[in-house]
This record gives structure tokens, C-alpha cells and sequence, in this order.
């Protein structure tokens, strides 16, 4: 048996009230927690960086820059590097945009207002193609997720407001969002 | 080998950049990434809710009632059953009020702005004592968590504004935040 091996029973730990993967052979218990997504709306001058996603789910479908945060970084510093890993692009986070919660699948987008430092941009390993456009060119009908469109559709609402609360799941979207 | 096992094993993913926990038996990768606390700054009148922790860390110290966010609720139901569970307290959230990195310890921390219901409240399991205080009362030196001290005096400045972009970490903080 490997030091790194694990043998799993489910069970409600003490003073919990849920049930957790607990390990048989030490006292690891499996907390699972939700996930966050880091993300941006990133514009340059009047255009709006999208990525094609050259990866399920939603493989061909456009999207915002956005991923899982890793350990070890900032809130922020996630959503800089997912628009670096994502399409090559140098980013100026500029303020908090929107918290979304997702409860069917365990997630909190954290969206930010971001612009590029450069319009140099280009397709990383998880994007097929990616591109900047104006608003009006914005292929709607071929976005990948409904929070991406919740995104841009907030970020519009402004109006080149800066100074605003941060937005949150719109109205009339629970039947999206809950299991 | 009972069906619930599972044999980790150090390494890096097809298309990933970075060590992960992965089952030798199956294709389950055990991605660990930050966890979200919710938490809230709760007031009925003029007065604060505080929680002493009868839990480590921090054991005996005060705090705001906040902790990790489980599967399956939104960030605002978190942070409601945070307050239920750790001060019997019934509160309605307001608004955000701040969200805070600690990268040292992969951390994301979500606070509002609540109010409850009803002055009615009692310790939780994982509460030493519960206290309504005014803002002079606040036992500063006997506070648990930096971020609880941040969240309160970010509170505080608002000085009764209700419409304000969330807060983030305090500046000069990066020593208390990061690894």
C-alpha cells in the first residue's frame, strides 16, 4: 500500500451535520466545498475580447476569459491569468463587475471589469480562436454559458458608469441556477 | 478493496500545468482549489452581533458569524445559515459588503451587510457565548481574524451609505495575506 493511497467511507463526521468522504485509515475528511470561477469582461478601446472554447464543455462555443481560481493566488491575479492562459492577453483588472451563484453545480463567478494593456491577443491551448468586437457584433446565439451574456449585458447597463455596487444572478434566472 | 477506495498518486494532468492528486484505479483528479467563507456584518439598531468561537482556531476569541460555504446554496444562503447556526440568529442580507483574498491560506471571504429579524439570539454549537454590542463595545484585542476587524471598520466608514462598490483587502495587508 502507497503512502499516498486513501480508502473512502461515507459518513457524517462528529459535530457535522452532513455527510463527507472520510478516510478509514487516518482522520482526512474530504470536505467539498464550492468551486470559483474567475473571469473579465476585457475591453480595448470599444471592443470586447471573447475566446472560442476549444474544450467541453461547450467546445466551439464563445465565452468570456474565465476558470477555476487556483490555490495561492488572489482573486484578481485568477482572472489576469486565465485571460493569459486562455488568450495570450495582458490584462488591467479595473474594479469588481459582478458575484454570481450557480448552487446546481456548485459555483461562484467572480467577474471583474478589466482592460487589455495591449491589443496583442492570441488563441492559448483552450481557445480556438479568439477576438475583439464591438458590441454589436457580439455572436449571442453561439455564447457558451448563460453567466458570460448575464456579464456583458451588466457591464453594458452602465454605460461607462465606474462607480456601482456589483451585480448578482439577474432576476427571474433561478430556474437556471438551481437544481 | 471496498467500491469507496481510491489510490492517489502525485501528477500532472494531460493539458494541465501543475501537480495534482490523481487516482491510479480511475480518472478521478482530485482538484483542491481556494474555499469560500461567507460571513456578515449583522446589526440590529445600533448594536453588532458577535460570536466568541468555542472552536479552534481562535478558540475563546470574538468574531462575525461567517464559515465555509457548503455545495448546493448561494453565497447569500451561506452566509444565512452561517448566522442560524452559529447565533440561533435570523437575519436578512442587505447588501455585499466586501470580498477579501488570502492567498497564505486559499481563501476567498465573502462578507455582507445583514440585519436580523429579531434581537432574538443564542450561542450555536460553535459559539462559546453570542453578544449584541455598540460600536465602543467592540473588543478589539480580542478579536479572532483580521478579516473580521476589516470588515467591521469598512462597515463602519460607510457611515450609514447603503449604495458603495464592495471593499477588498485594506491596503498594507499583503504581509497578513500572503505566503
Amino acid at each position: 500500500m502507497s503512502r499516498e493511497s486513501a480508502d473512502f467511507k461515507i459518513g457524517i463526521p462528529d459535530g457535522d451535520d452532513r455527510e463527507r468522504r472520510m478516510c478509514q485509515r487516518c482522520d482526512f475528511i474530504d470536505y467539498v466545498n464550492p468551486k470559483i470561477v474567475v473571469g473579465s469582461v476585457v475591453t480595448w478601446e470599444d471592443k470586447i475580447l471573447i475566446c472560442k472554447r476549444a474544450i467541453e464543455p461547450r467546445l466551439g462555443f464563445w465565452t468570456l476569459p474565465a476558470g477555476f481560481m487556483e490555490n495561492g493566488e488572489s482573486i484578481e491575479e485568477g482572472a489576469a491569468r486565465e485571460a493569459r492562459e486562455e488568450a495570450c492577453a495582458n490584462i488591467e483588472i479595473e474594479r469588481l463587475l459582478a458575484v454570481y451563484s450557480i448552487p446546481r453545480i456548485s459555483q461562484v463567478q467572480i467577474m471583474f471589469k478589466a482592460k487589455l494593456r495591449s491589443p496583442d491577443i492570441a488563441a492559448g491551448p483552450e481557445s480556438q480562436d479568439v477576438k475583439l468586437v464591438t458590441w454589436d457584433e457580439i455572436p449571442w446565439k453561439e455564447m457558451a454559458f448563460p453567466s458570460a451574456v448575464w456579464a456583458l449585458k451588466q457591464w453594458h447597463s452602465l454605460n461607462g458608469e465606474t462607480v456601482h455596487p456589483p451585480f448578482g444572478n439577474p432576476e427571474g434566472t433561478d430556474h437556471m441556477t438551481r437544481g
